[in-house]
């Protein structure tokens, strides 16, 4: 269980060192209400012509650096939320910034083409040194736009091989043809795509059948009958609370098992099984790597395949480039999914998951070659500066500090979980939780929520040992104010 | 009818005119074989990391231009496919080479936010501008990634607009709230969106679920119970089967209107219609302006909502921003989505499919300012040059021009119809029809299949009339050869 790399519980005092990012400011500084009154009347002018509801702040994006979020009205937030967990490299990163100043990268990147058909003659070896840096044990690779977009398509690489494994050397039957073209069966199968209570795997319309957090998300639209197992919930601290946790494990994995059964029984057999290694959204909840060795075992035996959605734990935020590195699988996955701090979307997959026949899985654009370079950037600014040891070493410093912190105020504060700087925790109940993400915002640090009552880190990975002290600093301060 | 506009039926011969985009070759130039050995080999590398089943050839992007792309080979190609109809200007057109050379517009890019929650303090006045220039009569945007979620998340406005005019003041009850999160009715209701034979909508489930083209988009993949039209299938030239052609749209309404019953019936209402105003890849099927007014009037009876699909036909290439403009209806459709030529995909929407809570419709990034950039200065040129005139121009030219040739090869070409430059037409048979677009392409012209046996153009904005004439010749000579 990788929680156990975190044993010393000391509190580091706020030390001055020196930033990753070159002029970024010594710390958060409020002057206004969050959201100010220049963000406030800008949402009122975005409203004329958009939906705006979900609109908590504008930013500044010539003014914020590294990981400072400059805003409308010149507050100057410590960003661990990094814009939904997008942003590896903070914002305005000089590496970035002197990008497009190169003729050809600014060429590759106006000169956008339809990849899958006209793929430009850089894309080869641009994709070839992606593959060969950053692929997780997974041959080929496929790209999108999005994330929602990378799950669906992937779904697709998986009933494809199903059906093939099924059918063998036969090509389709004339009936499965025209079927297919009119939504019915067999051309259409019954077929599915098993995922999580918990689980975030986007929001279009497949991609939101394997979702279950808020019904919110989910209310009105109509969705398939697919299979929603339950995933474990464990208690904290985990070497407390080691017998019951296994159980948890068990659990779910014997609804993993029973759906399996009830589903081929129902004649819309599981072809494929979308999981995140440490489901984001839905609450930061973990599972052991023992879980996850078993879950791929029951896959395999009702051959079926495995997919991790990485993309919010894709990318080194848990300290490792992939967050199911950690579970020692004896083999890889069939597929990893990413998006978010990729600045592309995509999806690696096994050979077996490689299309037989053109278009099967194909769109326009098939990803930007505009990303790819920024992509490319990313990954070499994260070895130049080696950002997954700072990961593990600023993760470590920020789960002492919030073990610590959710000891002296265990009344309100619990469940210190996750990994690297993929890290959460609970506040005893929603209202409570908002108040204090409320709080903390007025202070200068942006956090975001996750599951009922908790609170999720996702600082970007240039985020360092004096950032952690000072947003330590101010949760304990907004801690003792809601005591 | 829009094909009236075509009445002049002289061939113009090709003469000097000076290109819209500076240092245009003067004609196509083809060297090898097209695909030539340095794509072939390229596509063996890249097949080493991604399938690469449809890649045709590998693009020079530093040295193509204007119209004409130039390949890994140095073949100089007239491209009127335009990267699946997604490129207005052409090739590393000057105004959008220099648009992040301004420091501002470099950091937007770079610094790209989650824009629903955190928009950049710019972006009001962005969207107000864009919206203010292109909006179809519908007074709200949302911004999406590509033409398939643009599809998507519309379904999910008009089932939200949907099921809110049937709720009435009520809430959502526990029970919807509960079942919707496991994909269940009453909170996962039986709700359907309406779309048409030879529709194209996208590659995600629930695009997919509404595309019906060719079988090897949809074969193998689950899908959902929506009703499919048939779509009216007219003969040309238009003015000799005006008769057959209004049996057609009565066929295709009267379809509707029966699909409507049925799925009532089933209790799976059809709440939104979706169609292309002229269906692009399905075959550059028309329907009249009196059959998009009646399609309304039964959607309204319906109380269901219309959405266009203006993904391929938006942007310019008919000769009008929005090819819907041409149907004069009483009031403007419910949403218009777009994607390809804007460079960022979305749609605009009337105020009552605005959502009425937070985080229904959303996701990540909501679309890309960096995109959005490059859509305003698209705008800008479209303005300067005043291309949609030049569109009207060259395609009527255009038109001439087939429609000579489809007389004087009227064994094996015929159906020239389409609007402005969006235009196509049929050859014999399938397998023909692969000889000539192979032959073009191996004289120097791209163009993109459409339908079963159909050619379709979608030259960029800045395709003018001795683009089309060029055209107009090598299509004789590969006629020729074909006969």
């Amino acid at each position: 269980m990788w929680s156990k790399i975190v044993t010393r519980r000391v509190f580091f005092k706020v030390r001055f060192c020196s930033s990753l990012v070159p002029e970024e400011p010594e710390g958060p500084c409020v002057l206004t209400d969050v959201p100010g009154p220049c963000s406030r009347k800008l949402k009122k002018d975005l409203g004329k012509d958009q939906y705006t509801g979900e609109v908590t702040l504008f930013g500044n994006y010539q003014k914020s650096i590294g990981n400072y979020l400059v805003d409308a009205d010149d507050n100057v937030l410590l960003d661990m939320f990094s814009q939904i967990a997008t942003l590896p490299l903070g914002y305005n990163h000089p590496q970035l910034l002197k990008l497009f100043q190169d003729d050809k990268k600014l060429k590759t990147m106006i000169n956008r083409p339809a990849l899958g058909v006209f793929p430009g003659e850089d894309q080869p070896k641009r994709i070839h040194s992606l593959v060969s840096q950053i692929a997780p044990c997974l041959p080929k690779i496929n790209l999108m736009m999005c994330g929602a977009c990378a799950n669906e398509q992937v779904f697709k690489n998986v009933f494809i091989a199903y059906q093939r494994k099924k059918r063998g050397q036969e090509g389709f039957t004339d009936e499965e043809k025209t079927t297919a073209v009119i939504n019915q069966p067999p051309g259409a199968p019954n077929l599915c795509i098993l995922s999580f209570c918990g689980g975030l795997h986007g929001r279009a319309l497949g991609a939101l059948a394997s979702t279950h957090t808020k019904y919110i998300y989910k209310i009105d639209y109509p969705s398939l009958d697919w299979p929603i197992a339950y995933f474990p919930r464990y208690r904290y601290p985990l070497d407390e609370n080691e017998r019951e946790n296994i159980e948890e494990d068990k659990k779910s994995l014997a609804h993993v098992e029973e759906l399996f059964a009830t589903y081929k029984k129902k004649e819309t057999p599981v072809a494929g099984v979308i999981v995140e290694p440490i489901q984001g959204e839905g609450g930061n909840n973990e599972a052991s790597a023992l879980y996850f060795q078993e879950l791929q075992k029951i896959i395999k035996r009702n051959n079926a395949y495995l997919v991790f959605n990485e993309i919010q734990t894709g990318g080194g935020s848990t300290g490792k480039f992939w967050c199911h590195e950690y579970f020692d699988l004896p083999v890889p996955p069939d597929a990893v999914t990413f998006s978010k701090k990729f600045a592309v979307a995509g999806y690696f997959h096994s050979d077996e998951l490689t299309p037989d026949k053109p278009f099967r899985v194909f769109n326009t654009w098939m990803g930007d070659p505009g990303k790819v370079i920024i992509l490319e950037a990313i990954i070499k600014v994260m070895r130049e500066q080696d950002l997954l040891d700072n990961v593990l070493k600023v993760g470590a410093r920020l789960k002492c500090g919030l073990v610590e912190l959710e000891e002296e105020f265990c009344e309100i504060m619990d469940s210190v979980r996750g990994v690297g700087t993929f890290l959460a925790f609970n506040i005893a109940n929603e209202e409570l939780r908002d108040t204090v993400l409320h709080k903390l915002l007025r202070k200068g640090v942006v956090l975001g929520r996750c599951g009922e009552s908790g609170l999720r880190l996702r600082p970007a990975l240039i985020f360092q040992e004096h950032h952690a002290d000072i947003f330590l600093d101010i949760l304990r301060q907004v801690l003792k104010q809601c005591k």
